[in-house]
């Protein structure tokens, strides 16, 4: 795809993962924080989770600004907080800034405040996809990637064979441009669920696939659909 | 596996292919159902659906029993009724009748009174496999193969590629027996998720199952765990 103005909302793994791969690839992209100096000084939780500073020394590239400003920097703007917080983030990022834009969400309605297994804060008749649609209408919400882990989103070729990723959303172009960043990550087998009331089906997968990781000894695994 | 006495509870789609296959490979099997009478009179619902009648004169090694006297029988016995029913016939079937026994169950709790796309009506906190365990605590029940349609259930090889089944309970030796009779089927990768608790993801699972059935136009297709 050509260079596109990204704005990633959320410095945890998925973030950092996805910045990275799309600064590879040539897109300009802003990394969103609520409080970017809290963030620069924030430590890191062990080798697997360094300091974010340390992480902006090696990607220069990437800005780190406050949610809104990089949500109206970016043409797409992807929601990579965690799911609990999403909605809050997206209010943050502003209404106006999100409007046309595409919204990439790759949440998960997880609430791990009773342990493990967490349970789902939205399931079933509805999904954190449909409830950001809701809150931001005039965003082109696409849920995608909320079925496997970050590193395997930007670099699925890792696991050797060929998996499946899963697409919902309500605006064709919208599905088209996030099919041809997921194609540029590597993902050979994009499929378009539908609507996005269809985020309901690929957001349920995450007990599933947290039993499976836990099954499997990791989380370096990812679905494929055989037919 | 050695020769076994199977039952399975349910005359539908599910629990036919199910029948067929245990009896092709040298199973005594007997199908329960509510009213043998009533079910040997039933229409059919087209060429995909014939009339139980006719599917049981081209399987006349295939016995037909009201529950109870098929889940006697039955050193395993198998629910393949709708989710919606199926604390109720295996109610029906008896607790005695189950006690001991490896119950293999392959529900759904898929909810279609409000049209499609059908809700759960246990999902997240519990699960049908979970609430069938608790029904009949002496019973040893395993979660499996709810995950995908009848046919590949017993002939998994006809998609040309390996696939991936899922197993939930709390009995290892019943898994045991289970994992035994996929394989028999075909099934060369069955993933232990754990106890009967680890149902709740394979049953999540089938909300995206049914709009990739959707998105896809066939019900001819599997999950695969790729790692």
């Amino acid at each position: 795809m050509g260079a596109m103005r990204i704005a990633v909302l959320g410095t945890g793994m998925v973030g950092k993962h996805l910045a990275a791969a799309f600064a590879r690839r040539d897109h300009e992209v802003r990394i969103g924080t609520r409080d970017p100096e809290e963030t620069m000084a924030r430590g890191g939780h062990g080798p697997e989770d360094p300091p974010f500073a340390a992480w902006a020394a090696e990607h220069p590239e990437v800005g780190l600004e406050p949610f809104a400003r990089a949500a109206a920097f970016g043409e797409v703007v992807v929601n990579a907080t965690s799911g609990s917080v999403s909605l809050d983030v997206l209010r943050l990022a502003g209404d106006d800034n999100l409007a046309g834009k595409v919204l990439v969400d790759v949440s998960n309605a997880l609430d791990f405040s009773q342990g493990f297994p967490p349970t789902m804060f939205v399931k079933d008749t509805d999904s954190l996809g449909e409830q950001i649609q809701r809150a931001h209408p005039r965003a082109r919400v696409v849920k995608t990637l909320n079925t496997l882990t970050a590193h395997l989103m930007v670099n699925p070729q890792v696991l050797g064979e060929e998996s499946t990723v899963f697409m919902s959303g309500d605006d064709a172009a919208a599905k088209a441009t996030v099919r041809g960043l997921l194609e540029d990550f590597g993902h050979t087998d994009v499929i378009d669920l539908g609507d996005i009331s269809t985020a309901r089906g690929a957001e349920m997968m995450m007990p599933v696939w947290l039993r499976l990781m836990q099954a499997l000894g990791t989380s370096s695994f990812n679905f494929k659909i055989v037919r």
